[in-house]
């Protein structure tokens, strides 16, 4: 059995990444609903809103779903409280030291696992009794490493370091053929944020997944990195950050410009050109807002022609090792 | 058949990169003697040396092999005029416009590949009429695109935009889990740099190719954004260049900094400080300095285990349909 599967009681290793602005019940229920499963997303609510939000989705589902709690969020404790005493059983930590909370959260039996940008991160994770790692590459959307590491790098370095922790792979993965990409790279699962984003269960402003559906490879950039690297769609605000990057500003400045309210503007209130719009490279490859149900039939139907294509009896992969005997 | 064995002749869809300093007759050749397609780089070469290269080649090898030719370079011109008087069957351009050179290299018999890093250009590689795509990735090392796509966004992009032309995936492939993930996307063949650079064959100097097999995750940047995007080992002579950036050096001065001599100074000559060092992020993964035959013997056998270890016999894969059925 698949180890995410078998870890979160699921059907399908496919988590939904919780998404500041996206990931409310309504998208972390139809997720989990669907057989993968879902995520709030803690950061952009108040611990109230968060204890709802829960409670709404235990009333939409009897399916497993989790919480994500970036640990660098002021909240972050608060977040905590609010799922322990809500009884949630999956917590997925960001942004932070998985040093600081694994053991308690264990300790009262729920499930942790921890997203990373690199292989030296992972090992941390690993020592601190995560149950799984989530390693999200350079081209995912929003918060990002410094190292810069994409999915097709990340993924295997993470592998060999990790001794028996299940691995999802993050960042790039929108289509059943990446999951599949990801597997072949030696994930056991995928964490997926952009395609689901773009969904109609995405608590995201129309506007906003409706301007996603129209962008292509050229739309998003890593920016940021002067504060903390933010993978953003080039609109209005966009031109903003670079033009103060360039001007040398200081990082009070930018945080005051890019402040707390900025994000919400643009991905709740469908302000498209002067919010800050966080979506992965991915969104090149979406081309309408489906439902999640729909979604995930697309991801498992792909997936597996994809793995079909590539079987030895269509004739390519098994000639590989014959090839090079010939090559001999 | 695989397409890009059947357009070049070879038994493994495998392409060595044409790498400057590194990709000379010795590896060419043993990569073509090892059933994939060997090519020489001309860009760090005379149009003189070009031909002599060619010629060693073809006394090593009676496979076919090619010759990559970057269109920016002052001397391209003479190096297609030296291909063509050598017979050369097989070119790959880079670096400038595909509709230039290729249905003049067409009239004269060569099959031409063009390298991308967009989909955009990938389409007019394929108006241009080109035999084959690359595709690369912002993990590649050396010389890279604006737009900063990965491998696992950039490969599902081009394949969508092509009608027929094969694709090869290149950034990031050193492995064949990698090669499969490629495959996975949508990629007929592969075009491998960073894992050449480092065999006996190599012609890169010994201390860079040791140098190499100490790097990690976080050796390697994408940086000289302001010239022309290029990947680079994070020695002395990188610290340079990103001070030099931060202190708003000129395009000019930037260029007298890094000049023709400062790569062959690091990778031919092996001042692993003070040189400039081209190499992709997935440097990380390589351990030693095999020779190519090793090499390709590793990239199937890994390929094959990974297709193995997915299908569904092995548990994984067949489950992903039914499971959403029962999720349903």
């Amino acid at each position: 059995m698949n180890p995410i599967c078998k870890l979160f009681g699921i059907k399908l290793p496919i988590i939904q990444g919780g998404m500041a602005w996206c990931s409310g019940w309504r998208l972390a229920s139809a997720v989990s609903e669907a057989g993968g499963l879902g995520l709030l997303s803690a950061g952009s609510m108040t611990p109230d809103l968060l204890r709802e939000q829960i409670r709404k989705v235990k009333s939409a589902t009897r399916r497993p779903f989790g919480v994500n709690i970036p640990l660098m969020n002021p909240n972050a404790e608060n977040y905590i409280k609010v799922c322990l005493e809500e009884h949630v059983k999956i917590i997925f930590t960001s942004a932070g030291n998985p040093k600081k909370w694994t053991a308690r959260l264990k300790d009262a039996g729920v499930k942790v696992a921890h997203v990373v940008a690199s292989a030296r991160f992972a090992a941390k994770c690993e020592e601190a009794g995560v149950d799984a790692v989530v390693a999200e590459g350079f081209e995912a959307g929003g918060h990002n490493g410094k190292e810069e590491l994409t999915t097709m790098c990340l993924i295997p370095a993470v592998r060999r370091v990790l001794k028996s922790t299940p691995l999802i792979a993050a960042g790039g993965i929108a289509t059943g053929e990446a999951w599949l990409a990801a597997e072949a790279l030696g994930a056991d699962g995928v964490q997926i944020g952009t395609a689901f984003a773009i969904t109609q269960e995405s608590s995201a402003h129309d506007d906003f997944k409706r301007l996603c559906v129209t962008l292509d490879e050229s739309s998003t950039m890593l920016s940021l990195k002067q504060l903390s690297p933010t993978r953003l769609v080039k609109n209005r605000f966009y031109e903003e950050v670079v033009e103060a990057e360039r001007r040398g500003a200081s990082n009070e400045e930018m945080l005051e410009m890019i402040g707390f309210g900025r994000a919400r503007r643009g991905m709740l209130e469908g302000d498209i050109e002067n919010g800050e719009l966080e979506i992965g490279q991915a969104v090149a490859l979406i081309d309408d807002i489906p439902t999640v149900a729909e979604l995930m039939r697309r991801l498992v139907a792909d997936h597996d022609k994809a793995l079909s294509r590539l079987s030895p009896t269509h004739g390519h992969s098994i000639h590989s090792t014959k090839a090079l005997v010939e090559a001999e």
